[in-house]
């Protein structure tokens, strides 16, 4: 397996990743300067060996049984997703919820048979990627027995067609793992969302990832070509198309899908060259409307930059540590075919025409893209390392039209704000930054840090989540852009879902899943 | 109603559209020099007044009287599409398959009654938009009664946002009278098939139109911000988003979906600003080996030219009047914010790297590249003046990975001359160009050529169609990539499609259309 041993079972990624003193040290500091009085005692996790977990209420066939694990540990590792909701409830050792076994197939035929065991038995079956949800999917928080289907084994790069720039992928491929088996072909998924070096292929294609990057083949629906699943109802393969119009897209309909409707065990990818051709600028803007006016210039101007994230000051502060009145635009192209100075340089024209002050050249190289990139990878770790100390450091995302947008962020800060007044006593912050950009809309990511107390966060985040939830879908945004519906999107995601197409999905879920197995409670 | 008053009931377009006298000798008398021998008698469509017409087999309840015609030439201009075996039909006076009742709702109210009305009654019911099918979406070829239902009224651009540049647009609104609604904004939807002057917003939303142009923003899909849907099982309407990854799309479900789930009644779409630069070249090539792998490195540069039509030397001589041994690519870039050179001059400097000879500019005036789009919209007015001739004159097309297309094609062309020796003793031509280039492989669009009997082009072409299909169909291509699948391409799509996607996609039907009323033998 390519996943490093040391993970985590209670916070994101692995042992060796956590942040020395050190960087606790300091990013303590930071927080007692800016929230003084905040009791920021480390509360230690339990060990996890003296919880005491149920046994399991299933047992597997004698065929599959070498596929199983009961491991407590194991169990529990699978419990939940890396949501602060997730962390937070590992922290206190809550043990509701945990799979009765984990299951890792070796092969396609090992996930037919697993799913023919559960639809035979009715035993709910939550496949399971790298585990990263932040959405509460992967949690099987239902009454009853349930099996985790770990993929992790279906871990290689079958096929490489250099020709088209596509491989045949198997979807329990973590992001490292895969990259590192096309980089000897020079070839590259280019797919990089914050969880990549703990989330599969397979996960980002049910749960619709993001990448990192701010406009084109950046979206994991956008990189597929072609996806083989098994359903209870059979095994389906679509054909390898650069395009189609022969009736509706049979891959958009498992795409976001969250393992309601089948596992996905393996996918044709969109590749691409390593680009070797990077320019990159740092903009900085005096009032925020016009360092949006700016980025809504840029993403209509059909450059389509490799990045293009405004930082709003407190996000360019706390993440970037800058300084700004108006915000930061992080702006990048990249090539592998040739050098991009005219759409950098006409980008940059395009901001200092909406009042943004580009910085001089010889600044960039530790100017604010740079640091914000460090901090984006650590963010997670952070993110642990403040919730063990009564924080209440956790981030939500949305898409919306730009003529939208206004409202919406007002809204969306307003609400954020008076349920950090009511909930947290007014201490703590709303940060944004763009993470995608569209011709007709933005991608804001939002950020809470606030002051909790310790065993009460859980509840004062679901307070602020619901409340913020609810101000996005008062104001035309969606749930969620690419952090996926799960169980704790399901209210918003209900009221946003136009209701023929939920009739449709439930009949569609009944056709191919006739025992109701699949991932119960997520999308039907 | 903003489609010309005088389209023809037979054949393409409008009586005033057809070619003038000279136009047709002209083409007669090239024709002639091609296929010394073949009768080219013209022979005239009947008139339709002097045609039995079967009286209509339903009536409509008093309510919706006001908005059907039983009119029998009106009926019979709507009995089928533009397909040359449509035109055929039509000149031979074929009367099978015509609809009993032609509605026209003036408002969305009005479809859902006539859904009402259908589906109490379990009459079938087409839904129809300019009617331009050339794969029989919209004929109702089934044994019993049927009612069309053409959106024609619903022709307005309700609401334009400039800020987002996005529109809500009725579905029933012809290509030429949306367009001339958004100018005014100085926006475009600047979606052109073909059929653009005939063709609705709402065909080319239910069958996945491509547009004119060969790369990023072309297809209908991906224009598409929201749909507002009218089904039996209710009326829904997906969220204005510009990305969203809360579950399957919505919207991607009715994108392609025929008629079959729902009418289409309007939608938000993308617009862009009118392009204000412009750059075109045309390349010419010794080896078609070459030009197909010049095309290919431009497709993957990154560069998104928004022409980069490859025709291969039949192609050239016949549409475009220029002679080449391998092949003459058309490169264009445009753009309505900055000037394109850059991107023009490299995807030039990777033609040449692949043995391309780039005409001068001085030439480019009246190159192949304006011969070429002038004829472009000529071709369905010479193919029926053709077809009268008892020529075999008709397209299909598909698209497949750049590894799978030197096979294909190769077995795509052999098929076609074999076929065109058996049926019609040799005595025609196959030809390709690409209408659309993706990273991963090309959308070659194959035109055929050839001497038929008066009396057997029907079934003439039937043969020639069905091994062609074949051929690319076990050659991993698509058995459409934008002509849409309706009833005959359903044979290879129902191969194409993954089983556990067509069982979705019936029980899908099935929630939406208990009685299914809907285009019956479309797609499900």
């Amino acid at each position: 397996m390519a996943v490093p041993g040391d993970r985590s079972w209670w916070g994101w990624g692995t042992d060796a990743g956590r942040l020395t003193e050190a960087e606790a040290g300091e990013l303590v500091a930071r927080v007692a300067a800016l929230l003084p009085g905040h009791d920021l005692t480390a509360h230690t996790p339990p060990d996890p060996h003296t919880l005491d977990v149920p046994a399991p209420r299933v047992a597997p066939p004698a065929s599959l049984a070498g596929l199983c694990s009961a491991d407590p540990v194991d169990r529990l590792a699978h419990a939940r997703g890396k949501a602060f909701r997730d962390v937070i409830r590992n922290l206190h050792g809550d043990l509701a919820h945990v799979p009765d076994l984990v299951v890792r197939p070796r092969t396609e035929q090992d996930v037919v048979d697993v799913l023919d065991w559960c639809t035979t038995t009715a035993t709910p079956v939550i496949p399971y990627g790298g585990g990263s949800s932040v959405v509460g999917g992967v949690e099987p928080r239902f009454d009853g027995p349930a099996v985790t289907l770990d993929l992790g084994r279906l871990d290689r790069v079958l096929e490489v067609d250099p020709t088209s720039r596509a491989a045949r992928i198997q979807a329990g491929a973590y992001g490292p793992a895969l990259e590192d088996q096309l980089r000897p072909h020079g070839l590259t998924l280019r797919h990089f969302p914050q969880s990549f070096e703990f989330s599969t292929l397979g996960g980002w294609l049910a749960t619709r990832a993001g990448g990192h990057f701010a406009t084109l083949a950046t979206h994991i629906d956008d990189l597929t070509e072609s996806l083989r699943v098994v359903t209870p109802y059979g095994v389906g393969e679509s054909r390898r198309l650069p395009g189609s119009g022969a009736g509706p897209s049979p891959d958009r309909m498992l795409l976001g899908s969250e393992g309601a409707l089948g596992v996905i065990t393996e996918a044709w990818m969109r590749l691409q060259q390593r680009p070797t051709w990077r320019e990159t600028a740092t903009v900085d803007f005096d009032r925020y409307d016009d360092a949006v006016a700016a980025t809504r210039a840029v993403a209509q101007a059909g450059l389509h930059p490799s990045n293009c994230r405004l930082l709003d000051p407190a996000e360019a502060l706390i993440n970037a540590g800058a300084t700004t009145t108006g915000g930061v635009l992080l702006i990048a192209f990249e090539s592998a075919d040739h050098p991009v100075d005219p759409w950098l340089e006409r980008a940059l024209e395009l901001a200092r025409d909406h009042g943004g002050g580009v910085l001089p050249r010889r600044e960039r190289e530790a100017d604010a893209a740079q640091a914000w990139r460090s901090a984006f990878l650590r963010m997670p770790y952070q993110r642990d390392e403040l919730a063990r100390r009564s924080m209440l450091v956790e981030t939500f995302e949305t898409a919306c039209t730009w003529d939208a947008f206004p409202a919406l962020h007002a809204a969306v800060t307003g609400t954020a704000h008076q349920a950090i007044a009511e909930v947290c006593g007014g201490r703590g912050v709303a940060t944004c930054r763009f993470t995608h950009v569209y011709p007709d809309g933005p991608a804001p990511y939002y950020g809470i840090y606030a002051a909790g107390r310790w065993g009460s966060t859980l509840a004062q985040w679901d307070e602020i989540k619901a409340a913020v939830s609810s101000a996005i879908a008062a104001h035309g945004g969606t749930i969620t852009h690419h952090h996926a519906v799960g169980r704790d999107h399901r209210p918003w995601y209900d009221e946003q879902r136009p209701e023929p197409f939920a009739a449709a999905l439930r009949a569609a879920k009944a056709a191919l899943d006739p025992a109701g197995v699949l991932n119960p409670g997520v999308l039907v």
